[in-house]
């Protein structure tokens, strides 16, 4: 199962991309799609858009897993992570993909055991449970990984749920 | 010049379709984008995204104009707003098109010279500026008009802002 973990963001759109091979998870994939600050909105949504759409064509995940508005965001910041958010998820319905939210909560408790985890400890842990010999940077890249690894230790649980 | 207006949302995306007729502002379309509540919120943005590339394809607007985020929304409704109005500003990119942003205020004040105007009195401002034989309906379509007019009205002013 590959998952493609999105951490959206208009600036910074985090990405990557997990496997689970032998009941282990590893890494295929991971970076940030950086968009140049003084280019209007429309054009930066629609590199964010055709990177994302290379990056489902070349990886062909079954599921995309993407962070949901952090507690404590002010309208003004939900309103512009919401903009890269709304070109994510469309990349994904066009792509016939099924999309799952994770707050920051639910990532840090899936990965580090806590919800109050810190950045530094997130991405040690994506380092030490995707056995990568340096430490994910930039934390949006690690972010991303970080919520597919959510998605891929979840997704069996939840799976599991539904039938019972 | 024809304008292509958009009051984003993910269940309602009004949309209003204006151009310049010998000094006047006439209405080619308007109307309203509807998604299922059911449906996942990726394929409701996919939705949205096709409509507005076909309305696009259909009228070839010069220029995109969607409302900006309103005064005193909260985090979690910014957010959802966001996320179809990202796909607004997607759609105009793609086409190469130029996207403005105006608050409510600034429309109400471009429609009814009052930022404070009430719905209904934008509704018959609309009908009045566009000559409609009818109140423009339902609220989205009337609001999408609204910011298609405004723009309208305002890009002379702007244009000569920059040249000056």
């Amino acid at each position: 199962m590959i998952v493609l973990g999105i951490d959206p963001g208009t600036a910074n759109t985090g990405y990557g991309v997990v496997a689970q091979r032998r009941g282990r998870v590893v890494a295929l994939d991971g970076g940030v799609i950086e968009t140049p600050a003084g280019q209007a909105l429309e054009r930066r949504l629609a590199t964010i858009h055709r990177r994302l759409c290379e990056l489902i064509a070349e990886h062909r995940p079954v599921a995309v897993a993407v962070e949901d508005l952090y507690f404590g965001a002010n309208a003004r910041s939900a309103f512009a992570v919401g903009q890269a958010r709304g070109v994510v998820l469309l990349a994904a319905g066009q792509h016939d993909l099924a999309c799952s939210s994770y707050t920051p909560q639910q990532i840090k408790s899936a990965v580090c055991g806590s919800g109050r985890a810190e950045k530094l400890q997130v991405q040690q842990m994506v380092q030490r449970l995707l056995s990568l010999t340096e430490l994910p940077r930039p934390d949006h890249a690690a972010d991303a990984l970080a919520v597919a690894i959510c998605h891929t230790n979840r997704a069996p649980l939840a799976a599991a749920m539904v039938s019972a």
